[in-house]
């Protein structure tokens, strides 16, 4: 190739576009054009720039550019070279032969919120997401128990382990579950790689087109969009101050056959709400009346404010054929180690087992021996207590901050004693997604709440999470929130200030 | 609870079934009729031993029992306790609700072999699973890493990761690839939690009940059972000794709408066979002739004995837009690392992305960030370099061994160029089954090749994987395996031997 011919006609000091753009553009042309055909060795960043007497780090960037475009690549030690011709557009064989559940999932990517696309000049705090903030994981005891285990016999860290998960963090598990009086046999349980698998396996395992869920509504968007991509129609219940609503679902119950009901009774997702004993036994009640079985996801039900956790539904006498029960790791913990749990009848963990060898396999023995040894430890009942009033802290923190901003704005929010979310409600006549588009220009975001909801949505909802972000974040968040509210409402022209007292109200 | 009384009719020294036994059924009765409520806290092993004046171990035997039964749990600290009364029988209310996929599941798990009972006194040598060995593990530097990032910035390995991966494994995963001259941009990318993975997220995005899959046959398993379980109708077609047959093949993709073909063109599970590079080409040609997309599973495509691996079929020109790649460190590296990697068209992978979210929202920072490390400093290259002589070792002396054995038997099998298998054929009359009993009562074991068929299954074949153990216990799983050869024949009452020359026949 003779390089200098091909940038005859390149310009380096036309204005406008950013020097390295029109590099990338003017290669692009060539490759594309195929002047430049696939395999072809490019310069190096050293040589290209001594040819057009630019910086280096100008062809640096040029080059990852076409790298994420898909045109060139680079081998280290090799240098650059030009990809493949590409097809003639993105499109491909496979375009029309997805499933309807490959068909389903595109309508439900386009649910999700774009991504922030905020001019907001510096780091924005985010309320958006219910994952814990690295500051709250026992990091240094997981160091510490990783240098120990390397030391040990290493080796078993990379074996295969059985579907079910290891048997020492089976053990350990099971004694973690009867601390939170959930007797269960080691029949009855499998490890989960994450909580989302046993929504998933369940799905698999229960749900075919047209077969009718229960759940909460709003509820979790991922458990809303796995059943919703197995085609299952899903019917969902109001909550009131103590949980769903026990009128709704007996008539729901009363009408026809459901495959199950999906409940979060602590921290319920998006709400934050938790659901009170006595609720909890009139559900459980109303389920063995009707003899549908729950599928319960008690995903934040380590972490209560007030009191200490409430049992799940499968704790409570009666529960133990009619409830698959599932937890996870990642909410009091750490989100990255990716290790749940699942207590079913033994007939269903059987098959449930069968089923993640279908789908995964097996679960990293590597995190699976982390885990075992923080258990083993005593480690995890004192990280509990630790991790719980940190995130107690911050949710008080969060509430009082949004009590002094938005006091007397109408705005209602509701008070979680668990889990990690708070969920608001804007005054009538607004709505989340304007007022996120107000909030990332002013360097905050959340989560809007009409993903959520399963029948028609409310507009004005929103979640905030209160566990990402430390006391001074939240603070400093909530002013910033309450400066897009204020933008907001200046923009819809409203000037008077509603005088009413500010309100805890429950949806 | 007065624990005299309730023994009083327990006759330790009655004869018959052993002690630890008669106190698990004593026990059990008294647990399941009622007398011993849920929640009675037993005595302890030493009360127990004292009033029963037995040793402690018989009790401590007893309740590990009574444990597995799921009737009595153990708190450590805290004692042994009745659990809540059990159901009247291991029946539940989710047992008529499984989905047409959670049925043929069930169906599913009756085709795998029972776990062996053999009563061979000793340890079993297991030629039946493709899991490398402890021993082929680059343990100590795998510790030396984890070691270096528990000092480093441990907070890190424990955080979420995005559904597609984390960013620096990505671009390790595509340099590699680059290597075996497979060209890919990074929104052509996702890092999976092991490959069987991949197969899930593909069945779920492309099948629906009646669709049509191709495979080779006999094929994998675990992809059978995931595809069946999705309800698609599955042809198989034969291999001859390079690989898929193409008249069969083309006369299946003439006749109709195939939504993909699933194949594994190196070190096939279960023959081990390596598709030529002149079959390569031809499939990939008539896959573009009938539009019809590949599913390419390359599982072992890391591992050849004879002059490195053969580029595979998404690297050949024309294939990016046609074949979905995957592979895995699970077989070159460590199983219980469980990660791979898929390379698809770019709107495909945002898909699989989205729908791995739904699946099981991300994979483990840890084990990404452990191997990002291992692959950034080089030592993936020069680890294939010893596992490759490793296995091609353990090839030879296992096609040795067999062929000093088995050399006039009438038995087949095929010389594997790479991968982990070797596929083995008995004289016809004989069964792999059977040959699987007489076998574990001899101390070896094999997988059956029934299980793998899609069509008629031939019960004259099985599978030796020649990677799990080192090469004196492949010389003595080789000499066991004849033993029972020469049991089962002798039972069979096959007197004369063939005399015919051993054969390497390809099937």
């Amino acid at each position: 190739m003779n390089w200098l011919d091909l940038f005859s006609d390149f310009d380096g000091s036309a204005g406008g576009r950013p020097l390295y753009r029109r590099i990338v553009d003017h290669l692009a042309a060539l490759i594309q054009g195929g002047t430049l055909p696939g395999g072809t060795r490019l310069p190096t960043n050293r040589e290209l720039a001594a040819l057009l007497q630019l910086d280096r780090s100008t062809i640096a960037r040029a080059y990852e550019e076409l790298i994420s475009m898909g045109l060139i690549y680079s081998h280290v030690g090799r240098g650059s070279f030009v990809c493949d011709a590409p097809q003639p557009d993105r499109t491909d064989a496979w375009r029309d032969r997805y499933s309807n559940y490959g068909g389903e999932l595109k309508q439900l990517m386009e649910c999700l919120p774009d991504p922030s696309v905020s001019s907001y000049p510096g780091a924005v705090i985010s309320f958006a997401a219910g994952i814990p903030s690295a500051d709250s994981y026992p990091e240094e005891e997981f160091a510490a128990i990783i240098k120990t285990l390397a030391d040990g016999n290493a080796g078993a860290l990379f074996k295969f382990s059985p579907a079910g998960g290891e048997p020492t963090l089976r053990k350990l598990v099971l004694e973690h579950l009867a601390g939170r009086s959930l007797k269960a046999s080691d029949g009855e349980l499998m490890i989960l790689s994450g909580s989302q698998q046993g929504i998933d396996l369940m799905s698999n395992m229960f749900l075919d087109a047209g077969d009718l869920v229960v759940t909460e509504d709003p509820t979790y968007f991922w458990a809303i969009s796995n059943f919703r991509a197995h085609r299952a129609r899903i019917v969902g219940i109001p909550l009131d101050e103590e949980g769903i609503r026990l009128d709704m679902l007996q008539a729901v119950l009363q009408k026809g056959r459901v495959k199950f009901i999906y409940l979060m009774p602590s921290g319920q997702n998006p709400t934050g709400l938790t659901m009170s004993m006595e609720r909890r036994r009139a559900v459980l009640e109303l389920a063995r009346r009707y003899n549908t079985p729950i599928f319960e996801d008690d995903f934040s039900g380590d972490l209560d404010y007030e009191g200490g956790p409430l049992p799940p539904l499968r704790a409570l006498p009666g529960a133990q054929s009619l409830v698959v029960y599932q937890g996870t790791f990642s909410k009091a913990l750490a989100p990255g180690i990716r290790l749940g749990w699942l207590v079913a009848p033994a007939p269903v963990v059987e098959r449930l087992n069968f089923a993640k060898r279908g789908s995964d396999l097996s679960t990293s023995s590597l995190t699976q021996t982390l885990l075992s040894e923080f258990l083993r430890r005593g480690s995890y009942g004192r990280h509990l207590e630790r991790i719980n009033a940190l995130y107690a802290a911050r949710r008080d923190t969060m509430l009082g901050a949004l009590e002094r901003s938005f006091g007397e704005s109408g705005v209602k929010f509701l008070r979680p004693r668990g889990g990690l979310f708070l969920w608001m409600t804007l005054p009538e006549g607004m709505d989340a997604r304007t007022f996120l588009s107000f909030s990332e220009q002013e360097g905050v975001s959340f989560s809007p709440g009409d993903i959520c909801y399963v029948g028609k949505a409310d507009p004005c909802t929103l979640r905030l999470s209160f566990i990402q972000n430390d006391t001074t974040a939240i603070e400093e968040g909530v002013e910033r929130l309450f400066a897009a509210f204020r933008k907001y409402r200046r923009a819809l022209g409203v000037q008077t200030i509603d005088k009413t007292e500010p309100e805890h109200v429950l949806i």
